[in-house]
């Protein structure tokens, strides 16, 4: 069954000027900061306490924003994992407006799938694979599919693979993942991205997930010593690939990615 | 290894004035709302498009709010899981500015920490256990260990067991469940607790976490037939508990309580 169509599609002809950036990990959002030329803002945007960052700038006429969880205070970490992000998400759509969000960062890929290490992917569909409830109802709603926002014309410009992401809040997985994970038909796993969709969906905002492979899903490699040592790589492959689409979104309207 | 002091204690000596009630399911919600006679609040205060619920009313010269995730606008089911109820008490922190937060609800309970059907648990520390990274630093940010807000005065009073929460998003549980979950030295399982306290850490808001066992997780039968089949009657046993902790609180200082 196809998940349910997206809230705010079709797009409408408004125009691209604000661009949201959620990324999870300091490692992956280091080189867009740089290549984009954004400057940190410590204006304190956000409730005391929280450890977020934001890093802004103007990029071709749009207004850029990049935000990351940041540190977590306790544990001196990334702010991985769903419950972070979508607290980021959820409130920089309240502060900062944006007309669109890009999610993009690292991710495990599927061989079965035809993923390669590095490969970048355009998200088309995301579930989670790690809230399982028998309870009658509770099975769909615990998957959580949603469509992507519709952006054909950017995929095609790009040029990327295409393909449905599962998220998690572990970095491995266990045998009852897997069974999920073959289910919701993922070619891209990571640890944020369909809570962060849940929230862009919610609040009806167009999001782009753009995931860079530094693990195969599906092999017998430790995934930790795999993602280690493909991150740098894989995180400038997606820079790549986020700036490209930058370029492309620039002076357009929303109606013209799909 | 003790988890990490909170943030805010010892408690201040700042009047009870405001409490918030954060409660995933209506089941445990509606007894609740009728018995402090709590009014449905449908003036707009939540971003368009969140499916939430706030009840408000005086009680005993406190404002009380209760508020829920919801029902799930695709799925038509109660919002369970953490990425909803940290949303929702992250914003509410924010717009209500409560002095309590109470996370009251139903629960899973382990035979073999001596817990029973319809037991109700005050909560002396929360623990993730679906959050696994085996990437070094990881580990323990996965667990999210927290000490719950010191109320032994309040524990005293109410008469109530105490027991460590294990929180993940899923209704069953899987072998590597298990392990996490006797290290995290779990009496009690739920859905929604550590991210809850995760939030309130974050934002410096003392909680209190009162979980009633609807069944039992170290036991063969099958989890979701005797959450249903117990179900509403721990969920009467919550409300009897929460309404005596009210009682309890009502002319009280926070300090009062530890």
């Amino acid at each position: 069954m196809a998940p349910p169509a997206l809230k705010g599609a079709p797009l409408p002809a408004t125009p691209v000027n604000t661009i949201l950036l959620v990324v999870a990990l300091q490692t992956e959002a280091a080189p867009l900061v740089k290549d984009l030329k954004l400057e940190e803002d410590t204006s304190g945007l956000f409730p005391a306490g929280v450890p977020w960052t934001k890093f802004s700038g103007e990029y071709k006429g749009m207004t850029v924003h990049l935000v990351t969880p940041g540190k977590d205070p306790i544990h001196g970490v990334d702010s991985v994992c769903t419950v972070p992000s979508s607290l980021l998400t959820f409130s920089c759509i309240q502060l900062l407006k944006p007309d669109l969000i890009i999610n993009c960062g690292t991710a495990g890929g599927f061989q079965a799938k035809g993923a390669a290490i590095a490969d970048v992917y355009l998200i088309s569909e995301t579930s989670f694979h790690d809230r399982r409830n028998t309870i009658p109802g509770y099975v769909e709603y615990g998957i959580g599919a949603l469509e992507a926002t519709p952006v054909a014309k950017l995929l095609s410009h790009l040029s990327l693979k295409e393909g449905v992401l599962t998220t998690g809040d572990s970095l491995d997985h266990v045998p009852e993942d897997d069974i999920i994970m073959k289910n919701n038909n993922a070619t891209v796993k990571d640890m944020e991205g369909a809570a962060i969709a849940y929230v862009a969906n919610m609040l009806s905002t167009p999001l782009i997930i753009i995931k860079g492979v530094t693990d195969i899903v599906d092999s017998p490699a430790p995934t930790d010593e795999e993602f280690l040592r493909n991150l740098h790589q894989a995180a400038h492959a997606v820079q790549a690939v986020v700036c490209d689409a930058l370029d492309f979104l620039s002076s357009k309207t929303l109606s013209d990615l799909q």
